[in-house]
Formats: C-alpha cells, sequence, structure tokens
C-alpha cells in the first residue's frame, strides 16, 4: 500500500509543490546578492539563463559576477536590501512565469532611499535538479510602458 | 484505487490549496494595477465585492475602473509600483481574512518615494470559480488609530 | 481505507504544511508590532525564545513589552509599518531558518522614510503547539559585514 498515490492526489501535491518551490527560489535572490555570493544567484537560473535589465543580458557566468560588478560593490559598501515582492506564478506543466516587483534599498545619511523599483518577469522552466531560472527580465517603473508591459498577463 | 483519498488528505491538501490560492490572489493586485490592467484588478473580486479606502467605496465596477482614475494615470505615468507584502491568512471554511501592508512607489527624480502605505484588511469568500475578495479595507498608516485596527487579529 | 496515508504522501504534505506554517508566523510580525499587540508578537516565540537586534537580546517577556518601548510608541503615533519580505526557508527536520529583509517605513511630513533595513535569520523550532521562533537576529544593513553574513546560506 505504501508506494500507491491517486493520480488526483499525486496532481495536487505536485501543483502545490512545484509552486513553493518556485516562490522559494525566488526569495533566495536578494539575500544572496546583497551578502555578495554570486555563486548562490547564480545556482538559481539554469545553465542557459539569461538576465536581462535595461539594455543589458547577462548569461550564466555575467549572473555569477554580478555582485563583484563596481556598482553592486558600492551597494554592498553603503549598505543595500534587493526585496523582491511576493510572486504572482503562473505554471503550465514544466514552464512557468513568475511576475514580482523588485525594490533596491541603498543607506545614506542614516536612511535608506529606493534607488531602483522595477517590474520583473521570471521565465522558469523544470529541469532535472528542479525549477530553474530560463529568462528573468527587468524594467525600471520609471512611467516607461516596457515595464508595465512586463507585468501584463 | 486511483480515486480514492483519505478524508484526512483531502482536508490537508484542501488547506494548502487554499492558503496558495489566497496568496496567489492577493499577488495579481499589485501587477494588475500598475500594467493598468483594470478587468484583471476586477477579476479578483467577487461581483458584489467592495474596496474601500479612506472614505471611498468601490464596488466591482468602479473597481474596474480604478486605473483610469486621473490619480492613477498620474502614477502610471510617472513611474508606480504598488506592493503587497506576504500575506497572514486566517482560513474560517468559506471565508478567509488576510492581513497585508501596501506600500505605493511613485516615481521622480531619478528616485522613488513611498506616496501611500497603509493596512489592508481582505476578506476573502469562497466561490464557485475560487476564492475572490468580497471586501477590501485600507487605511493609511499616518498615526490613525483605524489603521491599526485593520491589523489586528 | 480512510485512515490510510501512504509514507511517501505524509512526508510531502509534511513538507508543504511545515513550509505555509512557517511563511504564516513570519507574516504575522508585522501586523502584530504595527498594531500595538506585544502579545500576538509574543505568541510566535517559543517560551525561551529570543530577538537580538543591533546590540540589544530581548528574551520572551521583553518581547511581548516591545510595543511599549518609547521608539516604539513614538513610530505608532507617527504611523509605521514593518514589512517583511518573502521567506527563504531551510527545513531539517524540526528545526528551520528564514531569511527575510524587514523594511520599517515611519510616516512624517505627507511620506513615508524607510527608518529602518534590516537583514534577518529568524532560527525556528517545532514545538507540540507547531513553529515558534527560537531565535531571531536582525542588523541594519548599513554597510556592515554583519548584516551580510546574517542574509548568507
Amino acid at each position: 500500500m505504501a508506494g500507491l498515490v491517486s493520480a488526483s492526489v499525486e496532481k495536487r501535491l505536485r501543483a502545490l509543490e512545484d509552486r513553493a518551490e518556485i516562490a522559494e527560489l525566488i526569495s533566495r535572490y536578494g539575500p544572496a546578492v546583497d551578502s555578495g555570493d554570486g555563486d548562490a544567484a547564480r545556482a538559481l537560473w539554469a545553465d542557459d539563463g539569461t538576465y536581462t535589465f535595461e539594455d543589458v543580458t547577462l548569461d550564466a557566468d555575467g549572473i555569477r559576477t554580478l555582485t563583484e560588478f563596481p556598482t553592486h560593490q558600492g551597494y554592498m559598501r553603503a549598505g543595500c536590501a534587493h526585496v523582491i515582492s511576493a510572486p504572482h506564478i503562473t505554471i503550465s506543466g514544466d514552464t512557468a512565469v513568475a511576475i514580482t516587483h523588485s525594490v533596491v534599498l541603498i543607506h545614506g545619511d542614516g536612511r535608506w532611499e529606493a534607488e531602483r523599483v522595477s517590474a520583473n518577469r521570471w521565465e522558469l522552466v523544470r529541469t532535472a535538479d528542479g525549477w530553474r531560472v530560463a529568462c528573468r527580465r527587468n524594467h525600471l517603473l520609471d512611467g516607461d510602458a516596457k515595464a508595465r508591459a512586463l507585468l501584463a498577463d
């Protein structure tokens, strides 16, 4: 008996696990980059994954070195928090899309300022090792229609 | 065998699904209004649902046109992010209450400012189409006791 | 039949429930302190639990009176929001670690400012009454390496 799981229960468990795993994956991004751990950030992406913000596209190696960029090093020295909102997740079999906001808070003069506020669209893929980011696209929410398009269903 | 699910497993699955579905429902609000999609915002509410902030109460039709309000149009032109915190959810059968904070960040002069920070109390109801918002009440966290009351259990 | 749950299904349900319960526990902190309910904040911790921020460590009784501190009373009078990000959770049997950011927004002059932005490390323990906080440690993300260390895996 012990190995018997009804198809319906299996499907429902899998749906819940997929959603929890994707939320967990995304939740690791902020702590990874704010602690300067490029390998931990890289590990969220598939091997052929990409991360695009404004006119820059990084591949997996680029993501691994993201925390070494002068801008990011400056953020860490000042004190920074990359805060990502609870994701809106749509799963379709072995792929998924998650929509979030990200807010980068930077310390200065005893205050934190929202230096960057972006729309984020995460395209995810189920791999042999679990869900990974295939493509993340960010755009600053500065009034540009491109940012609004990333948030649309 | 395939259709057989123990009452206990069914109950536990349902509790997990309810919680995941409510969190997902709430997560869709920010992307809907920040992308100017009033229909998507409206779809979160039950047909007789309401949304009250300060001294304004909108019905479902009002919620559908929320993104067309001059204030909201101005927010979108400037660049805006309606960020909602991970919800504290209490489920009681076919109704539920979710408590969140909402932060509206508006772009200007290369920075984003927290223009509105509110306490949110979402009363939810299980409908034939899934969980929907019956009533959402917001109050600015500006020191007014009414806002604190919305956050209380 | 009704009471029979396979070991595998039980394990998967438990893993999902643990994660949901811990996320829910953490989500209650902000509403508790922003509504001035010290008992609700205290209830999140184990009886021998602690909360450390900068060079202060509170025990469970201290956490219960946290909302009565003059600083916190001033925050509530001005209007405050303790917003906590969606947690990165790692569960190991009957203990768990959750990593979050916390942002304390304070009202003044018609705006809200990020008065405190911290790295948070929550150590949790499964008790007879469910998951509770054994130890929460905060550090301001002001450039200090100690804050970054709290975010590291």
